[in-house]
């Protein structure tokens, strides 16, 4: 992997990550593949909407077709037909939202799968062995996410042991090789909640270490956003400035502004997608609920400015009949827009970079979604 | 409307319908798009599996989003975004399978609607208003299909009735005119359940009323295989050659070929795309069960011979694995399949019949599906 900054902008940065497997051009929004699929969608809509780089889930990757299955098969994009960078998260988030009767030691997460009651372990090493079989291009490593709010002696605590996982996991990933032939590159996740001196800690810790990319996690999680932005101009500041640096989901079209104008370069949310399925739809203008009923009669697409297929094609009042009688279509057709969208504005807030004009985009998208930001 | 007959092979006709939105070869299959839209599908994918004509549903229309939004609209077409040929079935049939409290008088039907159980009545002059407002390009009279098994008496008065309303939908239908410029024609619907003299009585009757076409209605409704082939080979005999014949509701691969063989021309049915959504694939070597364990890691197409992105895209083992974790794509995936197996399917049969081997072709489609018929 190389990482490259082209442009600034105050502390925003433009640049290009290179993988084996194509370029990634920074700031990106990463959809939201979570069993290796963009849920509603098919390849060719991401190619459409120019997708460069999509995330999926270690957790239910390895459950469900399971690890055996994806090597035998020779990797997640193999099997999914993607031929462009995916990134996987480690699956500890997961193993501690989803799965039961989780426990930590200090060997590794111990959990039952949610979907049968089936009792496993992920350690820092097996991890590695995880994500060497899924065959992602970016790799996460195992961290503890700490729920909010939670005791600084906790977060304390937790973000040390995350260290030494990482520590772990860098050093099972450097014994080990890629299983399809490419390049996989592993990036560190910074914890420390809201707490300043722990994020600080947590960096510093994490960055002796010297991993190719850093990620800051935790956040996002039910925290106030002035937390939230406070960490991540803080860690913006602290973290390498020649390694990419990923927010993890994060967020509305208000909190990306926000946090590529702290220096951050990556992003993946379920907003856009979760959203869509709920009906709610991303504009330049702001944010629609294209159910309501001043819909109901409305002619002319999402958003007049917008190129998807969605807006080239249906009338807002036909989207709105279409979820109004629930047909499967309206939330492909809204999640084929919503990523437009997202996209659409990350290539904005790059341009934007470059040409020295990152601040007027900022404030037009936090006019268009400053009121609207909390329901996010 | 110009109906001709352009090749025929033994009782097989390969023939044109010339509507002001377009030709629709037969004979085709039309594609069931309920309230308007194809289950999981938006237009362009009808545009590349090459739907000539699909059908939507009075009923369904006339509750949501209702006749006057769509006088307001312009018609479905506008509303739905779809320029080509459009069929709308009267609505009776779900007046009886989906209403509540329905009940038949002379003048029509009575029903509660199943969304809010608000009162309605179907007359054979508001089912013309209705459709005219719908602005379908072909649209059936008012019918009462009757369920099986019914008695011979009952089976009796109700196709008496149902060619008393025939005229009266005519009379209506005459001396009305479409909304929106665009011609609409009306077609007839036999009645007359499995008694062969009935039928002969219906086809008679509504024969004398000059339809421009004629369906072939209440078959595939649960009456055993061979009563609806019968019937429909007596039908194909009797009805008028120079009219578009149209079997409602049917059906499988083997089914069409056979129908085919007994001239029908025209063909709806919701097996391929409610099949599609639950897991059933239909193949040139037959169906296949894509959820089934032995497909779990199977590479290749779910039908090599088959061009749809589907096949061109993702294995087999992604599909089954799509399904597996109920992934909404799924559906849609199997969706686009289906439907283009059967416009190929009927694609196959015109070019069979134009060059005069379709008996060929229907015996490659009955070895292909003799055996899994009942599952349909």
């Amino acid at each position: 992997m190389k990482f490259s900054i082209l442009a600034r902008d105050g502390s925003a940065r433009r640049g290009q990550i290179q993988l084996e497997r194509g370029i990634v051009e920074t700031p990106i929004f990463m959809p939201i593949g979570t069993r290796g699929s963009v849920k509603t969608l098919e390849r060719r809509d991401l190619d459409e909407m120019g997708a460069q780089i999509i995330l999926a889930n270690s957790y239910h990757l390895y459950l469900r077709p399971g690890i055996e299955f994806l090597e035998d098969y020779g990797g997640i994009h193999q099997f999914i037909k993607w031929d462009r960078p995916l990134l996987t998260d480690s699956g500890g988030y997961q193993v501690f939202s989803l799965s039961e009767l989780n426990h930590i030691k200090e060997d590794g997460v111990y959990f039952r799968s949610h979907l049968d009651g089936s009792r496993h372990i992920f350690t820092p090493e097996s991890n590695v062995t995880v994500q060497r079989a899924i065959g992602a291009d970016i790799i996460m490593a195992l961290d503890e996410c700490q729920p909010w709010p939670v005791t600084r002696d906790y977060a304390l605590d937790s973000l040390q042991r995350t260290t030494r996982w990482a520590e772990r996991f860098l050093e099972a990933f450097n014994t080990s090789h890629p299983l399809y032939g490419q390049e996989q590159v592993p990036f560190a996740i910074v914890q420390g909640s809201v707490y300043d001196d722990l994020r600080a800690q947590s960096a510093e810790d994490l960055m002796e270490l010297d991993f190719p990319g850093y990620a800051i996690g935790g956040l996002s999680v039910g925290e106030p956003k002035e937390d939230m932005y406070r960490i991540t101009r803080q860690l913006g500041e602290s973290l390498p400035q020649a390694r990419p640096r990923y927010l993890m989901g994060v967020g509305t079209p208000l909190d990306i502004v926000e946090s590529v104008a702290a220096g951050i370069d990556m992003f993946d949310c379920v907003i856009p997608t979760r959203n869509a399925r709920n009906s709610t739809v991303f504009t330049r203008q702001g944010k629609l609920q294209i159910k309501a009923v001043r819909h109901s009669r409305e002619r002319g697409p999402l958003d007049p400015e917008c190129g998807c297929y969605t807006c080239r094609t249906y009338d807002r009042a036909h989207l709105r009949y279409l979820f109004h009688v629930n047909e499967f279509s309206a939330m492909r057709l809204a999640t084929i827009h919503n990523l437009t969208y997202y996209l659409d504005l990350m290539q904005a807030i790059r341009e934007s970079i470059a040409s020295g004009v990152f601040e007027e985009l900022r404030q037009q998208v936090t006019q268009a979604y400053r009121e609207h930001d909390e329901t996010g």
